[in-house]
């Protein structure tokens, strides 16, 4: 029973058959119907207009964004464990040009007004020290915390006080939206560019960055095809997501997954590092209890020497999450 | 009937049927059986130890190729119709930071010893000028036209006597395989890294990067991942490097496309403006016969003003191809 | 009798005096009283607002013009021999984070407005190529010819035309306005930035960067910094220009280097490939005849096979101009 | 009375005359005499083989000389307050093409194989993570303390197990040497390369990366050109540094200052928040006392809200320092 990550789950008929579905020749790259089409879906679910770009993965979807909104010389505010920093190989570096990355504090891997006026108020305002250029969140977090609209607000208030763009890593968007039960536009607030996560969610390559600036898309096209993203076969992942906002697929996956984790979530009382608001579990427990648990067939990740981090999927089925929770209350 | 480009054809079935067959969970990245199997056979195809990367696409794999040989302060020698000149979208410039192309001339869009010791023996060897560190070659050629087996040894002596990477473009090797009768190996030569193209071959989304020099794979598996190419369900890209090997399905694709080339050539006589050695077509025609074609069905790009360039595909049907041959000889 | 260049030219006296005068501490980087009048001082000779940057080299000078033009993803429009595409070891391609220069052609060095669209023209307009964003040229040119006002507004027009920026490499600008005998003003023409070059003309270690346009200052403020190009004694840097600027030294310099190479002209005539329009003559002669003037201590570089350079500076000796023109005509 | 850097004091009187005597021409860039006979000084004063190049600033030759060590997919480690995090402008993201810096801790702004290791341990040996390639530190270090032999014997081991690069700032080297009395290749020990700065003691504009394996300082050769840092009339540079080695004056000159420094160190007993080991002070002061100190004539900066720093130069007057000492005592 594999809660490892929904990185490599399996993927969703209904994106099979679109893809199926897309067989047909038609014009390459992103000139087919298909890719065509994306810009009126994404305008309509999020409620303003918005361009948007497939890319193959979420470190391409969100240096991409990024590159739009920060110079070489300048930097992102993200926080300390953002995807971005730790998980990335270096992208940001690559694609901003050599842009910093500034690190901010924050509970549940979430960053505020407070926690990022730490980081860039001391910033002198000469040459000598890098200046902010945008800041960048992950909704939902990598601790799994869903920023609740009013605390994107806040950041799109201090982003505009101090003439920065904001980024939204929306790898796990689907299950913020879940969580949150509010509109897909309510849940990505009033940022310039959004990484919408498809990947983890039931789909198979494709990702979307939505711009809500269509500046910003102008500049991301020739972006895109300089850093190979541009597939000739472009309409596979037009494809895969259109299947996902057909008939609001991705969300009704991502509340999968999230009942899948609150099911776990139930049996682990005290041992929950941080509130459940997505598909991902942090769970305190001995090297013995984690053995335990994989001698039970539970197959998971460490999380340092104290702690096991649990991901459910779109298909993380009812009777393993079900297995799982009553294994961590058996513990 | 489309003769526009092999770039956007439909996947073959058997691809299909392996991404289908990799749908089970496994490691994310490239941690999953298929990926780590693809060295092997890799090896195995071209007689000589192997190590493969997938990438999504060939302008992804002829850059981090080419990363891994070329300093920022170098240059790439390529012929000035070269794909990473002509059509990536200045790729290469950010694959290896600001690396220049040094633009070689030669008759079908070929590069051989002479026409590279043209462009690099005027540079001054002194650091007010960009050293060459590598030279790339394309198999097929931009023009369709094939490398023979000397011709690529005559370019690796060159390289090395200078100290230069070689690397080859092989978006459309399979044609070049078939065109040439030889086994891979032979097709390859002594290159340093290929980049082995499926996508136009009957793939969807996975092109090879083949490395003969281990040492050039473990920095590119870095810079993959740092330029957002390493998909975390790689496995389905593994599938279809799988599907194109097995049974030599990617050679028997190269024929077919390369089978109704030659039917279509069989028409051109003088209008052909280079041999037909692969899968592309230069035709000779006025605007009128272009009208006249595209009257009859035919989809094609113009090439200049007084010219066509047709493309077959490994799916091109025999009797599109003799329609066209037909129309051609008709004209 | 040194002809070889300008370039390593004994240092003027008044630069020197300059220098001494401002050996007192004042404020680090930019911050002296010298730095923080340059602004004013360009201003009124250029008759526009004007914002001066010292930097130390011509190549650094350029190339931070340059950069606040360009986008990574852009191109540069240049001469095929200018400066920044021969000599400067690939820094445009670093300064502009993989950028391209797209070479132009033209008589001396020289390009106009139909050697531009040559080169731009056949750009398709998408993703696939790489687009212009700039034009760079040279005054007085790579073979020592200016361009004349209405050159340059032919250029300027082209560029607002397409978007484009509009740089002039004026490392030998003193020598096009002597020639010219034209305001400071009527030789930059409307260009949006200018690399104002003293180093050939009498200076030590300073060259300006001069932007007709605020916008452009303020990014190539944070760019020399990251170039580890703002000296902490920038005063030294600041006190050449002035005493380049005051009682226009730079022009009398100026005439003088161009007065020496005019009366070794005289001495040439049929063996001239340039009109002599600045301080370097490009001449006609067998290796025996170079034999024959190095014999008589001239020193100078050959220019291929079949001609040579000559070069002549601020501090030329009449007496060894005319020695020169007597050995050339005599040969 | 000034203590607010020594990076803008005026140039030592031998080094003007260095440069005055270097006026004659002579070959352009580093082609000239004095340039060409720095490695053999270099050599002998560090007792092994060095090569030595010149640029015109610390933030330039740290970044040469870590670009030589680091791939773009790398890292560099050093101190959390280190100059090239600190005040360098980002350059070097820009150097190295987006390679990240990783902070480490320590007292006195100094590193030590527990602080690296800190750092580097929890690195996960995979792509998804950026690798360290390169340990930097400074000598004397941000806050004005020396690294022993054994100190940097200690970071040397840690780089050769884990196969890294080891790089010395020594914008203050002077100081170091002069406070730890022992041979130049004793205080800079192993290390890879040495930022090796006289502008900060005496210099005008020039600073040496002296480079003890000489394929590095081949690299650089062309990063530095690349960077638009090879002065034509680099003559000037080279002269300055002779000058500086000659006779050892960089020594007295540290000398000089370090004696400066302790005299006001005596009268500040508790307030130190930092050994004085070189020439600059951190002194615990309130605003009230700061305001005293200046009515008084002394120029310095703030350090924090409760805290002086001031710097001595190779000039400051004796009679200043004891003045300021005086002052300090008198609060």
């Amino acid at each position: 029973m594999k809660f490892l990550s929904d990185n490599a789950a399996s993927v969703h008929p209904e994106v099979w058959d679109a893809m199926r579905a897309a067989d047909a020749p038609d014009s390459p790259y992103d000139g087919d119907g298909l890719s065509a089409s994306l810009d009126e879906k994404m305008s309509s679910l999020f409620g303003r207009e918005s361009k948007c770009l497939w890319v193959a993965t979420g470190t391409a979807a969100n240096c991409l964004a990024l590159a739009t909104m920060v110079q070489p010389h300048g930097a992102v505010v993200c926080h300390r464990e953002a995807h971005i920093e730790m998980d990335e190989g270096g992208a940001p570096g690559f694609y901003l040009h050599g842009a910093k990355l500034l690190l901010a504090e924050g509970e549940g891997a979430k960053i505020d007004r407070g926690s990022v006026l730490d980081v860039i108020d001391p910033i002198r305002d000469d040459v000598h020290q890098v200046q902010p250029h945008a800041i960048s969140i992950t909704q939902a977090s990598e601790y799994g915390r869903s920023y609740r609209p009013e605390e994107v607000a806040g950041l799109r208030a201090l982003a505009d006080e101090r003439g920065l763009g904001l980024h939204m890593d929306g790898a796990r968007f689907a299950n913020a939206a879940a969580f949150l039960d509010l509109p897909a536009g309510e849940v990505a607030g009033q940022v310039d560019a959004l990484s919408f996560g498809f990947v983890k969610n039931g789909g198979m390559s494709a990702e979307a960055i939505v711009f809500f600036d269509p500046a910003l898309a102008d500049v991301a096209l020739y972006r895109r095809k300089r850093a190979g993203h541009l597939q000739s076969k472009g309409r596979y992942l037009a494809a895969q997501i259109h299947a996902m906002l057909d008939g609001d697929l991705w969300l009704s996956n991502g509340r999968a997954a999230n009942a899948a984790a609150a099911e776990i979530a139930t049996a682990c009382g005290e041992r929950l590092m941080h509130p459940v608001e997505a598909n991902e579990l942090f769970v305190r427990c001995t090297a013995a209890e984690r053995e335990a648990l994989r001698a039970k067939g539970f197959e998971f990740y460490d999380w340092g020497a104290d702690a096991a981090r649990f991901v459910t999927a779109w298909n993380t089925r009812e009777e393993d999450a079900r297995a799982l929770a009553k294994a961590i209350a058996d513990l």
